[in-house]
């Protein structure tokens, strides 16, 4: 069962799909979308899984011709993988995992479960943007961490978070246990978006998560156009770019043909956002046609930190 | 023919020169400074031409004291160049390109010919921060791009852009075709610099481009106090720093002696800027004296990254 | 005698201990309080001595379990040292030098004394944020600097500044003279702190300087939890932090189970800076318990750049 079959009302159309293996949808947890704006309690389930992860699906990188063999490009891996509520039906996990959405007064129960029977590590989630008191920081800490910072495999722990009124926006998530280093490297992140208490949701929602792996710069744990996500929208609707990075390295987002501002009102196209940094930025679109969206760090995008967005008119 | 010459009016200023060998004055499209911000269409003819480039003409680091040979700091590029109206007649091309001004409302079509004979590689021009359809987005990619994005030597294109509402600002230009990882570390890049639609511009505009050349650290293409651009004015004048930059390393921009504040109020004398990000600071000058202006990145200011700015009572 | 018994009022709280070893107070010169806002002539006097530095004095790293030898942590070194008025009695000179503390309309003199006898280099102080005449700038460049700028051992000299309008929040000083890449690499550095003219101070300030140190990554000087600062509030308190980089790298400055705005009025809890940035967050404190704040990007965490924050009920 694919992730988005999930998706309902206007939310639906951000996760779209390409003529052929071109895209790669972001994996959604849809945590309701009321039109009335009522806080509400949202209960998530997510475990951390081995999966074998192959950043090159296509085998090539389009713009310099590189052919890659599957060897080069695939890996075995733990991820988040988001589960049915109470566990009981998986859906797909991946990099990034799954996207946590929620509402300014929303309260959060991520019920999280170490399935890693691939390493056998420890594992933990780490929540950035949201208020949690230090038993759901999800950090490991000598003296001073709980359970909830280092879950043992076959272990489970529950973090209560709040979207307080300073978490609008998008934010990551990941692992922070003993294991993080590795873990994060192999894919153990992933986004929270958080709305405003009255505030409408934009009509195309996209995640962009930049994050080395094994050697390539991958934009959702995909390298190259063709292999990473092809976002669609159509003039006239409003458009949500949801930007975060993991790793070491800083990053610059550009998009063609666009142009958004700072929230102090300057005109931009390209922004820096270093670990764990991350920003949102939105326009009502009028540029249809077929344009890039990259990291702008020039070896960044010949490792394959670019993709394809689309306008239709 | 010196770029300078055509300078008309109070910008005229902008582009001065030191006592000896010490300045490398901006090269300027002045596309109209006119009285009244009407929009206009401005047509700007650039070509890509074979240029022998010395980042260090003066051969020494005056602050450390290091001497160079020519050998290790002149080498052949291809460089932007600007043409006077239908071709008629060459300026200097250089490090970085012509710079281009426009008004937000004004249409700009920039007529682009490749004239690499050293490479004989495909080059284009890809613009920061203006309108433009796909068609004019210079970019090579395959299935997708048309003529504009690789357009081979001997042949032309012409971008058609607009400074929109949302151009105000300084962005940069480059080579996005199948040669630009070549073509922008060898210098193929350049500033676009657009007013607002009633905006008065500043007494003084400089463009710094941070860029990497050949292992040194560069300013407008060339490295160390003595050779980078010598920037002037006098007390009372507005001066407006127009800064970017492209390759692969975050930059933090500094001038000694100054503040100025973000677009939310907050003072700062520092401001990092990665890969294609850009940004134009304003004051009035008050602060007379030779200062330093530089990024205080510590290993780049010590590979050229630095500069002077010269204040008169 | 400990620069922090000479804290007094409101301030003295933020330079707290932990049970152990584990708090580095940072240093500071309380250059006074007024409960009126009245502008004042600041004496400040500074010397560059000699110190050994232990960047890891408990010889572990107690996330990952590492343990050191002092002689892999511990480097003989030149750091900034304040004295008593008149240089009548040395406090403790450490990384980073002393705090240096104002308000917007006071003038400040920072008598300077070179006392390196390690090195036997030249140093300067090149102060961010303030005002000053080119001869206060602190900088070596041949033909131009003054005797500030290149201060030689058993010289001194006194700075000039003005806490100007655009000079509130935290600035880096450092040395710039003809030894600064080696001297700042040593620990020669350390923050201004200006309040707004009517600005009323927060309960608790803390000075976060991220800097590399002989292959560790450093805050205030320090490696490592349990060894980097602990910085201890209270819930209701107001809490500032005043964070600053020096050297090479781009860092990511988080604190966990916290948020702040930017100037623009977007929440985040991560921000970016790269060397001589600095920035000033402040909140209401509503969080007990003990947190981690840090560097994000990941190997500098895992170099050291990591510490506590205590909030007690």
């Amino acid at each position: 069962m694919r992730e988005s079959d999930l998706s309902i009302g206007r939310a639906r159309r951000s996760f779209t799909r390409g003529p052929a293996a071109w895209v790669l949808p972001a994996l959604v947890v849809l945590l309701g979308v009321a039109p009335a704006a009522e806080a509400a309690t949202r209960d998530v389930w997510v475990a951390a899984v081995p999966r074998t992860w192959n950043a090159v699906p296509n085998a090539r990188d389009a713009i310099h011709g590189t052919r890659f063999d599957a060897a080069q490009t695939t890996f075995p891996t733990v991820v988040y993988k988001r589960y049915a509520k109470d566990w009981k039906r998986p859906f797909r996990g991946g990099i990034p995992g799954p996207l946590i959405r929620a509402r300014v007064g929303d309260q959060l129960r991520i019920h999280f479960k170490n399935l890693d029977t691939l390493h056998g590590q420890a594992h933990s989630m780490h929540f950035h943007g949201v208020e949690y008191r230090p038993s759901s920081d999800g950090i490991w800490l000598p003296l001073h961490s709980g359970k909830g910072g280092n879950v043992k495999p076959g272990q489970h722990f529950t973090y209560r978070l709040t979207a307080g009124p300073g978490s609008a926006g998008v934010w990551p998530y990941h692992d922070h246990s003993t294991s993080m280093e590795e873990s994060i490297a192999g894919g153990m992140f992933g986004a929270v978006s958080i709305a405003g208490p009255r505030e409408r949701r934009a009509d195309r929602e996209y995640v962009v998560a930049f994050a080395p792996w094994h050697g390539f710069q991958t934009i959702n744990g995909r390298a190259f156009v063709g292999n990473t996500p092809v976002f669609e929208s159509r003039v006239g609707e409003s458009v949500q770019w949801d930007v975060i990075a993991m790793g070491d390295e800083f990053h610059t987002f550009h998009v063609h043909g666009h142009r958004w501002r700072t929230d102090g009102g300057t005109p931009e196209d390209t922004r820096g956002l270093g670990p764990a940094e991350s920003f949102r930025v939105r326009w009502e679109e009028d540029a249809p046609g077929t344009w890039l969206y990259h990291c702008h760090v020039e070896t960044h995008m010949a490792q394959g930190m670019i993709g394809l967005y689309r306008v239709r008119p």
